[in-house]
């Protein structure tokens, strides 16, 4: 790709950020589109703007989001979505704090230096022509081999993996306080008064499952064991439960439209509302509804006499209790009654709790041999997309589109967006699958089995994409090459770095310019919600659900960003250009998902920040490969000192490991000082022992909440509240 | 080594063996010597036999040591001399078990080819002269390379490992279950109710170390927590302790001899006693006892007041709590306030407690470093010694002894046991030093140092003697032939294997010979014993002390019997004579030893059982080595089908990962239900705090017993005795 297109793909791509930002501007104003650009304001109660007058100024938003305090996101959005801004500045700062010393002095020495062009005078003897732009000229790839000017270089290599220390340790720290205050809470927090307790043994003959656990906490902790709730295997009531909430809707969505025109509905009984009998809608599911009824309170009794399963969650009337209780060993044989901290109610996977130990484990190696194996068959594909869709490539394979290449608009076009666009709708096809598989494995909370999705959609990224780019392009075009002499992997990937410089500054920008342009002004979630409202939509419920909004998903989010993070390490010496980049994404990105924190997106879970072990263990691989690269690469421009590398390498190593022993931990774990603060009221134990009942399970009528069989009777709790 | 050699070298083992059990058993009935024999039994206060008369059965030691139960043994000499017998059986279980099905099919299948007989017949061609014996012949040396016959001998590699899976689930299950027992006692078990702290952050101004640790666990523990002990700087303390002790001996025996002699004893004052004034002994050192006790009162407060470190013992009312917090996680930053379960009062290492976490890591992995660098120097003149006791190779270094070598009789001699003698007196210097080294890791108490040791010293052994007896050989004979040809280490491995079997059997021999009649018969301390009551013993504690017999010391030990057992397991296909060479060895450690841990040794401390999983995976690590050298030995045999041992090397793989995720946190930590048993009595908590103050803090008179400064007042103490 040469210069010109690289230019001109930069320019479709802010003018399209611009059309954007004016769109949201404007859209965002129309009192109608409230509900898509304030939706986590009016779920929280509040006023969608403080400013009540429509004619404030159009770009108040980023005076607001930048005035905006940490505090003030942990209150609207949690700890996560905090934890997440640290993620997204302690970056920037790493690429800003990097850039203040690189580019100046990087910049004009590669520049001043010709290697390339001394090159392209040879090039009439070398086998094929390489094609170099003015970018290439401000990249390493420009300086002479063994140059002195290489040790600018090295210092550079240097600096970036000390700037990451400083701001890493940093973040650290600060997270681990935003997750101790978080903890600390004095308001009440159901999870902290409970722990999951799973691979219970089988109950002694003539105990039900119920009976064994209770006689067992209680023996052990005989003053602050309140109760335990037993798993239960929900399937059948979840369908029954499921259907009948169907139902209601549908008779909601009767009513209503009886309201409006008048005339009572009418539906078919059979196949998706097609055939059958043609009955009023009103009567019919009125009916439906009683039946279901019915029919879910007898499961229900079923369910909780004799469908126990091997797991339950036990509450305590102390939470020092519980957060000591979740961290300690109960049985001698480690393989039963081992324990957990129980996650939110919200986020519970129910029917991954009874799964025992082994299984766990066997199948947790089962789908890392799995994933490894997704990995490697995605490459494949990969690697014919990018290799084919250079153009060059393409001309070569399919020699009579040359003609219509040679028109310089469509090439340009072409060349510009191409490649990019291709990985892109590539990568959004995996993520549900991978989250699919991380719950597989057995885990029991929805926050964890994102965190192990995102990990491995991290490593997928880099090797496919980062990894598989590079290496194919240059595999393609050396093959043979290649056969002559064969080279070390890292030289092979230190060699095609450079070549492939252009390719990633351009996806970085389509990243930033159109990504967070979308993401901001919200078109496509705007236009589905007004279609729906207009056509689709009866009940005040179904008009929410059309603009209800969903929470940030930093499960795709983080390693999306941790692509371009990976990128940019691994060039911020090679082609420095990429430092100025990679502080617009992250700048911006930090601006605009500010607001969309603030105003539009509602959290799904709260883990107290338990996602920066895994965001801080990432980048510091990032910085590794960064760091391994570039002694590859040093190496290849035939500079000596190139050795002096590996002491850094060494300390990245060390840091991880230290920071690993230091912080770690506090994330896995409540420590005991943070859940030891007072309260500010004793908690209403019933009230968490009752936010975990699974709706299918819960009574209708709120007075019935006397449980039999899998939850145990109401104890203990005069105690408490006289206390 | 011929067969001669070899039957002579075993003939007078085992001659030596049976004069030293005739010793014993004449030695042992002499009222004079009962200290020596029976001293644990005295130290418990029981008598010394069961029958009164002094002419019972002299080999009734055969029988009581027979029908012991192991609750006697845990009852007399605790659990871990338990565990040691649970180790020594399982092994002794396991090579008696193998031996069962492969002497009768392997020893046949060897003897009746004639491989060796063969090579003989052609041995005029090759280079060097291989000498076979008889014992040769039974090997699988002696087995035509693709022989089907080596089908027989790929299933004995699998019975042997299934037979050790099936002993070691057997054995581990066991000790889990000894260890819980133990636990739960309903006596008060000190250690039970404390927790040790360590890397205790400075305390804020105004408030004393311990101000801090109270006001931190009381805030946590409001109702549990007792009072706690911070760890003090006591060299100077200790220091003067102990020569006011010696200053108390002294003046005892210098009474004694005023008695004895109606002389006053008179000393000098200067160096040794040997040059300086002539004093009189008693009025000497009664001023001295007083001018310390002065010292030490005062500097026993200084160092109360003043010396507090970063370390404390805290003490709760409550064994359930003192488990749990004991395994939880206290602060948000896990490298302050670490706890681990409080080691017994006497295994405390009083000085490693201030060091701080990241201290403690470095020291490790330094000395990680440095033992690695000592197995590597010791190999080089282990190697050495064991090139040149080869007679063959010591007459071609040094050509003038052949004259010497000639005479069979000290040909013979020199032949069986210059190279095993060597060797024991060269293990015997290593594991005061290991022990040291382990100390120095900053572990908190001697059992955990003693396991650390012990580890070293497996490694050590292994690597050093097996690998380096065996390598070393025939690295000496194959030098030139090395050269010609690169060979793997596995292949070489594998060809000097059978060649090393006879040096092996001599070993084991030797080992269990001499090594335990000495063990049985107590030969030197005995003499030693007699010689100090005689000659220089005065006083009643002296006597005692000349007796005192020490702990069974199976921190060097075990790595001892770890060390036949990996040559036993190594051996016990390629030349399965060693099986029966092992169950003697093990048979008769168990019989000796029993005797002994009943009568002689009194433990020195008590781990319950925690040395178990050391034992467990190393017995793995030896079953590994053999797997993967039957493998290359297989190959060498150019046996295919060698290819079938994989599978079971990663069965052992497995095996170990799944063991310890069942068993190990349980050796770890102590868990929940079986601390929560209920007591005999109620624990005098005062008692169990005092337990815990070093001799030389604890005030002189009893009543004197109100620390200030380092040590909380008395308090919560009526509430419990209440309770």
């Amino acid at each position: 790709m040469d210069f010109g297109a690289f230019l001109l793909s930069l320019g479709t791509s802010a003018l399209i950020f611009v059309v954007l930002m004016l769109l949201f501007a404007w859209l965002s104003r129309r009192p109608g589109n409230v509900p898509i650009y304030y939706s986590n304001r009016i779920l929280k109660g509040m006023e969608p703007w403080e400013g009540t007058s429509l004619t404030r100024n159009p770009f108040a938003w980023i005076r607001e989001a930048f005035t905006s305090s940490e505090q003030d996101v942990v209150n609207i959005s949690g700890v996560d979505t905090a934890v997440y801004f640290v993620f997204l500045s302690t970056v920037l700062g790493i690429f800003a704090l990097s850039s203040v010393l690189i580019l100046p002095t990087l910049l004009p020495l590669a520049a001043t230096d010709d290697s390339l062009k001394s090159k392209s005078r040879n090039a009439t003897e070398t086998v094929s022509k390489v094609t170099f732009s003015q970018l290439d000229n401000l990249s390493m790839a420009n300086i002479t081999k063994r140059s002195p000017r290489l040790w600018a270089f090295l210092g550079a290599v240097y600096w970036v993996s000390l700037v990451t220390y400083f701001m890493l340790w940093k973040a650290y720290k600060h997270v681990s306080r935003l997750r101790a205050q978080a903890l600390m809470s004095a308001d009440v927090i159901p999870e902290q008064f409970a722990i999951l307790v799973r691979d219970i043994p089988s109950p002694p003959n003539g105990q039900t499952q119920k009976e064994f656990i209770d006689s067992y906490f209680r023996r052990i902790y005989p003053e602050t064991f309140y109760r335990s709730l037993v798993v239960t295997e929900n399937s059948k009531v979840n369908k029954i439960w499921g259907n009948l909430e169907g139902y209601k809707k549908k008779l909601a969505r009767a009513e209503a439209v009886f309201e409006e025109t008048k005339n009572r509905p009418t539906n078919k009984t059979g196949f998706c509302g097609l055939v059958g009998k043609q009955v009023d809608s009103i009567e019919y599911y009125t009916e439906l509804i009683n039946e279901s009824v019915g029919k879910l309170e007898a499961e229900q009794k079923s369910v909780l006499a004799e469908k126990q399963q091997t797991a339950a969650i036990v509450f305590f009337n102390d939470r020092v209790v519980a957060a000591l209780a979740a961290q300690s060993l109960h049985s001698q044989m480690v393989d039963k009654w081992t324990v957990t901290e129980a996650p939110e109610p919200r986020q519970l996977i129910w029917k991954n709790l009874k799964i025992k130990l082994f299984s766990r484990i066997v199948r947790q190696y089962f789908i890392y041999f799995f994933v490894a194996l997704t990995i490697l068959f995605y490459m494949i594909p990969i690697t014919f997309i990018s290799a084919i869709t250079t153009l060059a490539n393409l001309q070569k394979a399919v020699p009579f589109i040359k003609p219509i290449v040679k028109i310089t608009f469509i090439r340009t076009i072409l060349e510009s967006y191409l490649p990019q666009i291709a990985l892109l709708v590539f990568l959004a096809i995996l993520p549900k699958f991978l989250l699919f598989l991380s719950k597989a494995e057995g885990i029991p909370s929805v926050s964890h089995a994102i965190r192990a999705a995102s990990g491995k959609y991290f490593y997928f990224s880099v090797l496919n994409v980062f990894l598989g780019v590079t290496l194919a392009g240059s595999l393609f075009d050396n093959l043979k090459a290649l056969e002559k002499k064969p080279n070390s992997i890292v030289t092979v990937l230190a060699t095609s770095l450079p070549k492939n410089a252009t390719f990633f500054l351009t996806y970085v920008a389509l990243k930033f310019f159109v990504g967070y342009g979308l993401e901001l002004s919200r078109i496509i979630p705007l236009i589905i919600f007004h279609l729906k409202k207009k056509y689709l939509c009866k009940t005040e419920a179904e008009v929410k659900e059309a603009w209800y909004p969903g929470d940030l998903s930093y499960g795709t989010r983080v390693p999306g960003d941790m692509l371009i993070l990976t990128i940019t390490f691994c060039y911020s010496v090679i082609a420095p250009v990429i430092l100025v980049f990679a502080v617009i994404y992250f700048g911006l990105g930090w601006l605009i998902l500010r607001n969309q924190a603030l105003k539009v997106y509602v959290p799904s879970y709260e883990s107290y920040g338990r996602m920066w072990p895994h965001i801080h263990t990432r980048i510091l691989a990032a910085l590794f490969l960064f760091q391994v690269l570039m002694f590859g690469f040093l190496g290849v421009k035939e500079f000596i000192w190139a050795i002096l590398v590996v002491p850094l390498i060494a300390i990245s190593l060390v840091f991880g490991y230290v920071c690993r022993q230091k912080f770690y931990k506090g994330f896995q774990h409540t420590a005991v000082e943070v859940a030891c603060r007072e309260l500010k009221q004793s908690p209403d134990l019933e009230e968490i022992f009752r936010s975990y009942i699974p709706h299918s399970l819960s009574s209708h009528k709120p007075e019935d909440h006397q449980f039999k069989g899998a939850m145990s009777r109401y104890q203990d709790y005069a105690a408490i509240s006289a206390a």
